[in-house]
């Protein structure tokens, strides 16, 4: 999940709202006059969808300190999800980094998440608004950020490998046999299961 | 957070409802007739509050097959949480036990969430019905499930250590600093976090 990547660039003055000054409490996206995503302050209400700890998409990850991967979608597009099996027109998924820690309390192995959050980053969909329906924005600290710029590598990665609708849902297992039963799993995944499976096969 | 323990006795067969045949649906305790707790069937749509990878309150756990642990509280409870830093009456936590997997996908690193869910613990405040206040139930894939016996060392266990009233705030880590702000923290957790902190200066 960390390849949804930082990047900041890019503006898209196009039909906008102004986010307030004050926190972004909607569930659908927001933009601001310049084309800023307004951040979704209440995500940790959403619907969580899984976690993960350490994951990288490299085999040459570097053990640095641990970090958990937290993500949750809009009640409404969750809704959408178990009907459909996809995701509809302003879906928004937020991908929370959180610090991982052992030693705390009376906890003596593993890992429990901390107060420190790494970074925040937004997949939306829009489909009047970017080209390819979807878009990345990081946030620090920020209140709203610029889209990342649709030549980063998070794009072309979910396009490619994503089990829906350029969305990891093969991370998020309680919605996996929903786009089972649905099927609505892309043809991409379908293809790099099928690969696995016949590398598998020849190993034996 | 393992140490909510699945433990199966006891019936408390006061003033209840009768659990339906159909998902129970509902955010507040429901029981059946014989006093087993209904099992809540849309926790997943409550609210998130964190995430664990195999921890454990023993210094010699075994290292197993890696497991997350999810956990999820009614909603009218964590709105009264923000509110007041500790729990109203009717609160249900719901602790997941979820398969850890590292090969899957495009994933190389670390540990994302499976289908494989291993087990399912209600922890609930209900203060006419247990003389403690709080009761643990452990579910399988049961729809109801016996109380677990005052006697099982999850209740010592929380109410020696747990930060606010029986429940490991100090695991949750967006819920801690309200905790802290509304001076809800427990004198045993304020007792082992001095305890630690007189060792830790000792060492030096």
């Amino acid at each position: 999940m960390r390849t949804w990547m930082l990047c900041l660039m890019l503006l898209l003055p196009l039909g906008t709202m102004a986010a307030q000054n004050s926190p972004n409490n909607s569930t659908t996206p927001t933009y601001t006059d310049d084309g800023k995503l307004a951040f979704p302050a209440t995500y940790r209400e959403w619907i969580f969808l899984s976690s993960g700890v350490d994951m990288s998409y490299s085999p040459n990850a570097m053990p640095g300190h641990s970090m958990f991967d937290n993500v949750f979608v809009n009640p409404e597009a969750y809704k959408a999800f178990l009907e459909t099996g996809t995701w509809p027109d302003k879906t928004m998924l937020v991908l929370e980094a959180r610090g991982a820690a052992t030693s705390g309390s009376i906890n003596k192995a593993g890992h429990f998440q901390n107060s420190d959050v790494m970074g925040r980053e937004v997949h939306v969909k829009d489909e009047a608004r970017f080209p390819g329906k979807w878009a990345f924005f990081g946030f620090d600290d920020n209140p709203t950020a610029k889209m990342v710029p649709k030549e980063a590598s998070c794009y072309s990665c979910h396009e490619s490998h994503a089990a829906v609708d350029t969305t990891f849902v093969q991370f998020y297992p309680t919605l996996l046999d929903i786009a089972m039963q649905k099927g609505t799993l892309s043809a991409a995944y379908r293809k790099d299961e099928a690969d696995s499976a016949a590398q598998a096969k020849k190993k034996k």
